[in-house]
C-alpha cells in the first residue's frame, strides 16, 4: 500500500461522551481511509480528541493491524481517547486555532474528522473557516455522535439507538421484576436516564409498553414542566389500578421555574450540599407523599457504554456515516456531515446526505410535542413509529470467557515534529 | 395425557427476590412435571408465591401452552408471581402452616416445589414436618434460586451466574468509558450492586479486569470492613496511577462497628433522613476528600432482571436444577434440594446432588477470607477461577421489534374449594 505522492495526511478525533458506537465511526472513517490509499496519506488519530491535536499527541493509526481495527466495530467507548473541551470562539481565543493548523501543516493534515456532537460541529466548521483564513488548505467533514440524539437535519444520531435499546430494555426487564413481586415488595420504580437538555432517551423508555397499564406508567421529560401534584396523583392512581407504577425520568427533568429536580438541594449529613441524582429525588417525593416502598436505578455510564445489546440499526449507521464522511471529503466536500435521511418507517429505509456544518453546529433537537402524550407523562403512536426502527436488530460482540472481547489499541505516538509547547 | 388415578397434584411457588433466571426454573419444574403426567397430575402454581398457597388463590398450569412453558426459559422476572413473606417459626404461628395443609389436602397436592433461597428452604422444610405432624403425606422439594449465591452445600445458586455476568459485562464498559474521558472528565467512578450480607456479585465484578492497573480498581466488600482513610488513599493512588478510578461497592459495605455505610445520614432539604444508595455516599466522601469529577451508578433490579445478557451455564443450571427437583420427588425423597457440585473448574464440569433443607436452611455463605486480596480491595486467583465458570456462554432471548420477546402467562385461576377465608 504505497501513498501516492499526491495523497495528504488525515486526523481522525474523538470528541464528548463516548458511546457504544464512536467506535464504530472511528472503524468506518478507518477502514473507508485505508481504502483510499492513493488520495489519503497517513490516518493519524488525536490522543483524547482535540487535546491531542493541540498539543501534538498524535496517535499513529497505521501502526494497529486490519483486525484492531475491525473489532473497533464491537468495542464501546472512545478508543483513542476522547475528551470535554470546547475551544473559545475565534475571536476570543484565535491562538487555539492557530495552534491546530500549525500542528496540521508540520503533519501535512489535508482532511479533518471530528467525530462528534453538537459543539464539534461547531469546532470543525471554524477550523475549516480559520484554515481558508491562513491559507491552509484543509478539509474538515463532521461524523456525527450523540447518544441525546438532539443534533439537527439528521433523522437521528448514530450512539442513540444503542443507548434508546439498552433503556428500552432494562426498563421491560426491571419493570416485570417490579410487578411480579408488588403485592409484598416494592410499588414504585423510579429509573433515572441520560439526556440533559432533550428527553430522547427517556422517550425510549416508553419503547417497553405497548398495552395500556404495562410500563412504564410515567416518563418525566425535560420538555415538560415538572407538576409535582399532578405528577404524585397519578403515581397514586397507577399503584391503585396496576399495584405498581413505574417512572422513568429524565436528569433533564425541570421544575415550571426552570429549576432541575436534581437541583432539589439534598444535603449530606453535615450539612453540605450533595450532588445526587433526580432518580433519588423523585423516589422520595413518593414516598414522603405516599408513603409506598420504593427502588430506584440511576445507570449513568452503563447506558451509553452498554454495546453488548447495541441496536444493529445504530451500528450499521455509524458505520455508514463515516464511510461517506470520507466520500464527501474525498471529493472535496468541505464543512459538512452526512446526515441521516429517513425515507420509510415500516420497512426501515433511510440513505445518507451532506448537511452543512453551519446549519448543524450549536443546535439542539428536542422531543416534537406531538412526540409526548397530552398529558405529558408518555410517548405516542407517531414517537414510537420514530423510535421502533432505531433499536432494531441485535449487533453482539464475540465472547470470550463469559466476558465481551473488547480491543484496546495499542496507541503508538507519532514522533512531534513542533519545537513549541501548547499549555492547555 | 390422561392422568394416572394412583397421580397426586403438584404446586409450585416462587419466593423471594426474583431472577433472571427463575423462571427457566419454573420452566424446568413444569417440563418435568408433564413428562411425569402417571404420578404428578394437575400442576398448580402459587399465585404471588407463599401467598396464593396460604389464600387458596391457585394458577391452573394445565391452561399454558407448552409454548408459553417453554418461554419462560428465556424471560425474567417471576410469572407466576413472588412474594416477600416469610412464615413465622411453627410455634408462634401453627394456624399459617396448619392453613397451607388444609388447602393441600383441598386440591390433593402431594408435591410441593419451593424455588427461593434460605428463608424458603426454612420453609419448605417446616411444611414438610407439619405435613408429617398432620398426618398429611406431602414431599416438600427445594429449587434453589437466589442472586446472593449464598446457599451453603451448593457450589453456587442458580440466578447468581447471570447477574454476576452482568455486573462484569458493565463493570467492564463503564470503566473503558470513564477511562476513554478521564484527562478531562470524570475521574472517580462508583457502581452499587447488591448484594447485602454477602459481596459474591460485588466480586464478580472482579471479573472485569484481567492485567495489573484495569478497573475495577478497588471493590468494598460487606465480608471486609470498612476502613475510610485507607481506602480514600487508594482512590487518590489510582487517579495518580492510571488516570482513573473505578470503585464497586456493595450494598452491604459496612463500617467496622458494623453500621452499613448506607445508612450514613444524608439528609433531604427538610431535614428528613434520606434513604440513598451506598454509590452516592461513597462517591460524596471522595468528592469531599479529593475534590474529583465523580459519577456514579446504582443498577438496582437492572442488574437481577437483566436476562437479555444471561449467563448459558446460569440457565442451564437452573432448568437442570428443577428436572432434578422433579426426580427427586419422584423417587419419594422428602424435604431435599438439589445442590450443585463442582468437579472441575476447567474445563467445567458440575453435577448434582440431593442436599437436605435442613442443613441449608438459614445457613449463609459468605465471600471465604481466600477469594478477596490481603488488602481487602480485590479478588484473587482463586476467586476467579471460582466465578469464571459461571459467567460462561450466552443465552439470548428471541427479539421482535428490537426488544426481547418475554411471555406473560394467562394464569388461569383454580376454582376455589375452601369455605374460609385466610387472611394474611
Amino acid at each position: 500500500m504505497k501513498n501516492s505522492p499526491a495523497a495528504r495526511n488525515a486526523l481522525y478525533a474523538q470528541s464528548g461522551g463516548v458511546s457504544a458506537v464512536i467506535n464504530a465511526s472511528a472503524c468506518g472513517v478507518i477502514e473507508a481511509a485505508r481504502k483510499a490509499h492513493r488520495r489519503i496519506g497517513k490516518i493519524y488519530a488525536g490522543r483524547d480528541g482535540i487535546i491531542g491535536a493541540l498539543t501534538e499527541d498524535l496517535i499513529d493509526v497505521s501502526r494497529e493491524s486490519a483486525a484492531t481495527i475491525r473489532a473497533l466495530r464491537h468495542t464501546p467507548s472512545g478508543a483513542f481517547g476522547s475528551a470535554r473541551f470546547k475551544l473559545k470562539g475565534i475571536e476570543q481565543n484565535r491562538t487555539e486555532y492557530e495552534r491546530l493548523i500549525e500542528v496540521f501543516r508540520a503533519h501535512d493534515i489535508g482532511y479533518f474528522f471530528y467525530n462528534g456532537g453538537n459543539d464539534s460541529m461547531d469546532t470543525a466548521l471554524k477550523i475549516s473557516q480559520i484554515g481558508s483564513a491562513m491559507n491552509y488548505p484543509i478539509i474538515c467533514v463532521g461524523v456525527p455522535k450523540t447518544v441525546d440524539n438532539d443534533l439537527p437535519h439528521t433523522d437521528c444520531c448514530p450512539g442513540f439507538g444503542s443507548v434508546a435499546k439498552y433503556i428500552a430494555v432494562s426498563t421491560l426487564e426491571a419493570a416485570m421484576d417490579v410487578q411480579s413481586m408488588a403485592r409484598t415488595s416494592t410499588k414504585v420504580f423510579v429509573l433515572e436516564v441520560m439526556g440533559r437538555h432533550a428527553g430522547w432517551i427517556a422517550a425510549a423508555a416508553g419503547l417497553a409498553g405497548r398495552k395500556a397499564g404495562e410500563a412504564p406508567h410515567i416518563i418525566l421529560f425535560p420538555e415538560v414542566p415538572f407538576e409535582q401534584t399532578k405528577f404524585l396523583e397519578r403515581v397514586k392512581q397507577c399503584v391503585t389500578d396496576y399495584g405498581h407504577c413505574v417512572v422513568v425520568v429524565s436528569e433533564g427533568a425541570k421544575y415550571p421555574d426552570g429549576r432541575f429536580l436534581a437541583e432539589a438541594g439534598t444535603m449530606d449529613a453535615f450539612g453540605h450540599t450533595q450532588l445526587g441524582g433526580v432518580g433519588p429525588v423523585v423516589a422520595n417525593m413518593v414516598r414522603e407523599a405516599h408513603g409506598y416502598k420504593f427502588h430506584w436505578a440511576v445507570a449513568d455510564y452503563l447506558q451509553r457504554a452498554a454495546r453488548h445489546v447495541a441496536s444493529k440499526v445504530d451500528v450499521e449507521q455509524a458505520y455508514a456515516c463515516s464511510k461517506a464522511a470520507v466520500e464527501y471529503a474525498l471529493k472535496g466536500m468541505n464543512a459538512v456531515m452526512p446526515g441521516i435521511q429517513r425515507r420509510s418507517s415500516k420497512p426501515y429505509r433511510w440513505e445518507l446526505v451532506p448537511v452543512p456544518l453551519a446549519d448543524v453546529a450549536n443546535v439542539e433537537k428536542r422531543v416534537p410535542r406531538g412526540f409526548i402524550t397530552e398529558d405529558g407523562f408518555g410517548i405516542t403512536a407517531a414517537c414510537r413509529r420514530y423510535l421502533e426502527p432505531l433499536v432494531a436488530g441485535e449487533d453482539y460482540p464475540p465472547y470470550r470467557d463469559g466476558l465481551p472481547s473488547y480491543i484496546r489499541i495499542k496507541g503508538t505516538s507519532v514522533r512531534r515534529k513542533l519545537k513549541t509547547e501548547f499549555k492547555l
